[in-house]
């Protein structure tokens, strides 16, 4: 349920909301725009009492139910596009926004060789992978920790941010202190423990879209993320499982639209595993 | 099988090959590139017969099996891309072209209307359909011959291009009369019959991707087109049948780029199906 | 809708129900039970009319609508399971019911010798295709004619019902002197020429499933036969396009029982192509 | 790369393959059957090395390179079938296997009667979720803790196993000490860091297949538990996400004879989510 209070609240007239909301154990988020404060309720079995309860409240001006899986990451909870800055960098606003590395640091020559040329053609954000999540356990798995320390000697020496993959949520704490946005991979989109773990770490996150998710389970599963506090949340369209056997995978561009209207996150879209032929990916941003 | 000529290849060395070929009970399509001259090699079992019978003839340079399942629609028949002009509108250069229209012909009025909006906003060719293929045979199936009259005459009115489906291989003489493009829909990329009798017709067609074939497959369904001697063929992507439910198909953007590759086949874009939202395509061309 | 009569309707009030139905331009179907008759309203703009149009005719005892998009397969319009049969042989009920056979007719000795192995494995039914809807041109299109001769041949001599598949509407006639019952494959599904002609022929007919469309789409393309007067309908599931790559396609096995829930058709099942492994099919009928 | 010593193979024999082996860094896991024994050479660059270098050594009768993904799963590591004893009860043999409870455990009262009630049916594992992997993170996420305590406790007064899922590497020694048998749910299967802590315990193991990946995707997963020493691998097949929309999943059950052809594990069938209808699943056994 969404609480949408009138311009020029009170603080008391909020706490009254949330002390209420409270009471029945349930969680509250409150977005506070610029004109007025939302106050989203978040709770397992909401759906058993009445919006009344929160309508007769002073300062409420409408109580409203979510409808769809999806709370914190829907536009009912927040109607304006939400931005996240990079070092400076805004991704989710009008100006494209190029990531681009190799998909797993292997040494310190490769990935110094792709940050120059990464630079040079003018992309903002280093992309490089220390943790491999492979679907056989006798892939080479990455450079792990060894692949974090060069991602953060390069990173320093060329002044440019970078994203790298977590794949275990125990790492997270590790991997968010060399990068600056945190990547988690299609197949974690589901793995809740690891959402839960990147959430509570505040760090800027991309989040992949599951090959065979939905829209709606993808924007559920940023909930996890916003869900613990972390508002840095980015989307990334990366490809969907379908019949058609000529690509990898097929790239769902008809999802950004859908994401657009529905979602307040930026979403970004990595053309490299639709195609199979170029390991880079650009925002969509409102272009 | 291809059997490439050399240049400037005499017309009794081309004659000699081709009379090879019959011998064996097999067809042959000749390309004669502004170069040299490719022939096409078309039966159900050339894979029994060496490539050594015709690499031996005079002016042969080289022999090519094709592996593919689709031949005359491959670049390996063809190099160059394939153009199809409509009343001096070229389809698959370098221009973007714009068919726009009513889903069904409805009325006088209505085509009358759309023509002019289409016009006004720069569409070159108008797009409406009279016999429709429906799910239910208890859903409306178009004007049907009325329809076609209104195309014919808003077409003459407006003095522009008409495109219409053709859903029936008893029609199609009847439909090419009005129509300066035929449409092949989604559910008859794979109606052989219906393919057959526009291939004869030699009029310029449209062929929609069958939403759950493969690039492959729909390929090898312009070969039915191809190999009846209808060179005016141009593919549309249209969205695929994903386990997305969002948009009600998903355009598969990433086929494009692969048709580009393996065929030198015009291929546009209609994107109404994969959004659901606008009933209008675009030509891709070389952009 | 669906005009439930009175049991011990009178004729005279059935007719008055009928002329009311045609007075607004539709067509209806009567489903003489062998308690009471129910009358299915067939339009394609039933919605527009009130219930209560019919309600108050005499005899009539409930006016439905149906909302899914399939009618006269629907359990709706008929509750009891309909049963085809061929030669004394029903399918849709208890017993079950296989039928075998070649994909295609080669020759008389390979007819023989399959009917021969059908007859002592104890199936009922033999399966043999002289015409083949093949995904390219090049490929061998069946004996035609000659396969139908074969056919015809062989069902004389083992005294064994054959179905066979009919590709074109044009050759309904031709092929349904021969054939017990008419086979209409996955690719001509939503064939919608062809499944009007086939309809009208009222010749048994297996209809296979689109290998990428839905029960409903399947249901609905059954009311193109049955629309027809057709009542001899077969479904028969042949397996589903999916991303799975071990398997040609996957068997819907889910779909038996759906089908069973909501419509009165009999279903069979082939394996054939799930597996890519054995050319039969089995009668699920109730069990 | 796989070695097949000769019957009667030496000790002494088999520890110079397995030594090596060592020698290039690689793991090994020995198959010891009642006549022979097999080494599986398991590393990511066994394709630089030639087979030569095991041939040539004493005992050894042939090495062969295991050209599919999967590698310890595969029936070429070990040709028999596997059988998982769960108290006496075996699964992957002739009998057939019922497991059966409810999706999540949610009372004392519940349990006891589901238990009571799969008792009486004849089944010999109960189900009961403690930890659930919810889409969202506002849904009831199980009792947790409290529901294994439930669990013991029923499992100890009815004398019955009980499976459970785990869906945290941390919590696996935890449910370990209740569950019988471990469960990794369909969007925990490439969840590699889960994976790896279950195949460290030991414990047997349900491993459900992710509900878009391919069984060599689930083999090759499978891998990741039995590279962890973790043989009691049972896989179970819960349906796949395909366009068909009448249910939520589709049971692929044509999966079932390709794991049995290229697997040596058992694999149960789990038709509740396929059809969305009943909640208990079944052993495919031999039968």
């Amino acid at each position: 349920m969404i609480v949408e209070m009138r311009i020029g609240a009170t603080q008391e007239e909020i706490d009254t909301v949330v002390q209420r909301v409270r009471s029945f154990g349930w969680d509250v988020q409150l977005n506070r725009g610029t004109e007025k404060t939302v106050v989203a309720i978040l709770g397992s079995n909401t759906g058993q009492v009445s919006t009344d309860v929160f309508a007769v409240l002073p300062g409420v001006v409408s109580v409203t139910r979510i409808m769809k899986p999806y709370k914190l990451a829907s536009r009912e909870v927040k109607a304006e596009d939400s931005l996240v800055s990079i070092n400076g960098i805004e991704i989710g606003g009008k100006r494209i926004v190029v990531m681009a590395g190799p998909c797993a640091v292997e040494s310190e020559e490769q990935l110094t060789e792709a940050a120059r040329a990464v630079k040079d053609a003018g992309a903002s954000i280093l992309r490089g992978g220390a943790f491999k999540p492979r679907t056989s356990p006798f892939s080479f798995q990455g450079l792990e920790q060894a692949g974090l320390e060069l991602l953060a000697k390069v990173k320093e020496r060329f002044n440019i941010p970078v994203i790298t993959e977590v794949v275990d949520s125990r790492h997270v704490n590790m991997v968010s202190r060399v990068a600056d946005i945190l990547q988690v991979g299609s197949r974690n989109m589901q793995n809740f423990t690891l959402l839960t773990a990147v959430g509570k770490s505040k760090c800027p996150v991309v989040l992949k879209r599951g090959f065979s998710c939905t829209v709606t389970e993808w924007l559920t599963a940023a909930d996890y993320l916003l869900a613990e506090g972390n508002n840095q949340v980015i989307l990334c369209e990366r490809g969907i499982r379908t019949f058609e056997d000529s690509t990898r995978f097929s790239l769902d561009i008809s999802a950004i639209p859908v994401i657009k209207k529905y979602s307040h996150l930026p979403v970004i879209v990595d053309p490299s595993h639709g195609t199979g032929r170029r390991d880079l990916f650009t925002s969509s941003g409102d272009s």
